[in-house]
């Protein structure tokens, strides 16, 4: 298989825009980046990746308007969902009929946003046809832009590929194929719902309680026993929510998650790191989503709706005082 | 009935002790108070009520320690549970054989308390002997301690009261009909564990939420479906958990209390306040006793579990940050 080739465009160059990008733009991928708060650091002394697989700079092409960024074959998002409403500004200019959109952002409800992100340029087709140019994608990385222009990878990286509509096709594996070209580990699944309801049954626990039962990472979470055995019970119910959903997740993945963050010591989740930033957090996309879908397709998730309702009005509280 | 008449103590004279302690003395009860923070303002300026029911002063016997206070026929608690570790030293100098101890603190294991720290005095009667001298008893009250010296009462007061162990006698109907000669509505009620755990079906949604949904009075709570709906089943919880617990309680008590609480406007509830005024919270007494008797008793209480992981921490945090 021929990795995907073609102009390749980044819009939402924070941690997880940067990481890939530079190392697709490395690999000799023809990337671009649209910046607004790196754009100056990034064309005075290029982008930097801090990384254990090793460190590099790269000096990309950077944009800081979607007009100047201009039409790309390849459109990767990568920023906060709580920035969605922005989509159709930022798609508008670079895409036309052609143009593969991937989300690589968390949670529920984004390929959708795509698609009508998509759906509301001139040319206007319906969603229903937008939608087979979306991909979705879920990123496994531990990366934090340290200052503008410079990110440093921590841990993992590999990434889950699939359409949202239909089952992967030619181009589903030729962009897997570019990835592993830049040393990516980069898997095509059948399902866009279940790699993101995958990625839920550890978000929703961890980034919820993070938030919720303040400054609390993992270990802190899991060395408590109401919470860790709280934590168990969402997982249980998220799984129970993504199957009714039709995504199908092996119920055993709550105990090998469990396992899993056992090892990752005192791990602050992006949610609990957002919250105390004071930034807006992902309340919609990786709780009241996956909520929602679970209510409509009838499962209860009696501790999801709780932590959904006190997440909201905590990141309500958050903004309210910043202002 | 006579009304009890005999020494009365109060211990714990914040905003409850105060109010009911005065009422009790205005009306020509013989009663004592036992103060830390309020000590000299009382000895210098009386102890002053404002109330919607009238306001007063009263120049009331004080003292500054349980030694002091000496033997009482009948002791009343009314401070915090979390400073139920002093009871045996209060109680101490206090109780003998004959005085009877009734809490109106809230929720559950106070009783227990009592009839602990009784029982570790040096003429050492087993806790079971010691349960005889305690009764439990519930205030519905909105009262502030504006100052010291001072308490404003701005709605409610009644009490219910039982026996810890056995059913009403004629002590218990004599210490309500003293609290009636002092124009406190006050019934004597079969099982103490019922009027615990009927007053937790508001307390432990309402300061358990107040608290993890950050700022959250009754009003705020109410306005969010999630939140709502989380209140609506956390009673339905707290009704199964105290039914397997021996107590009878009705399940339309719920939807009592929702209606009742709609017409409360924005009211925060103790727990808040505390949490909000960096003191420490009733997190054992309104949270996780219930949590652990409805356990014993085989119910599953979902969200009481999330609701006291979360505070439990936020407490434990707030104490953190004072010191």
């Amino acid at each position: 298989m021929e990795p995907f080739r073609g102009r390749i465009g980044i819009i939402g160059s924070g941690a997880l825009g940067c990481f890939y990008g530079a190392r697709l733009s490395r690999a000799g991928f023809d990337v671009h980046f649209l910046m607004r708060r790196d754009f100056d650091a990034v064309r005075e002394n290029g982008l930097k990746v801090f990384s254990f697989e090793g460190d590099f700079v790269i000096r990309p092409p950077v944009f800081a308007s979607a007009l100047s960024l201009g039409l790309c074959d390849l459109v990767i998002v990568g920023f906060k969902t709580t920035d969605n409403h922005v989509l159709p500004d930022l798609l508008g200019p670079s895409c036309n009929l052609h143009t593969v959109v991937l989300t690589l952002q968390n949670g529920l409800g984004n390929e959708e946003a795509v698609a009508l992100a998509l759906a509301a340029k001139s040319d206007a087709r319906p969603p229903s046809e937008t939608a087979k140019q979306v991909m979705g994608g879920t990123a496994f990385l531990c990366s934090t832009r340290t200052e503008p222009g410079v990110v440093c990878h921590t841990d993992h990286g590999f990434i889950r590929l699939a359409e949202f509509s239909g089952g992967p096709r030619e181009r589903t594996r030729a962009i897997a194929e570019m990835f592993r070209c830049a040393g990516i580990d980069c898997a095509v699944r059948e399902s866009v719902a279940a790699i993101r309801w995958e990625k839920l049954v550890w978000n929703i626990p961890f980034n919820g309680l993070g938030v919720a039962a303040g400054r609390a990472d993992t270990a802190a979470i899991l060395s408590d026993p109401d919470l860790r055995g709280t934590v168990e019970e969402l997982m249980l119910e998220v799984i129970a929510g993504a199957r009714a959903d039709g995504a199908e997740i092996d119920p055993g993945l709550a105990a090998d998650l469990m396992k899993k963050t056992e090892t990752m010591g005192a791990y602050r989740s992006s949610m609990q790191i957002d919250y105390e930033c004071g930034r807006p957090v992902e309340v919609e996309a990786i709780l009241g989503e996956p909520l929602r879908r679970a209510r409509c397709a009838g499962v209860a998730t009696p501790r999801l709706q709780m932590l959904y309702g006190i997440v909201r009005r905590l990141d309500y509280l958050n903004r309210l005082d910043k202002e």
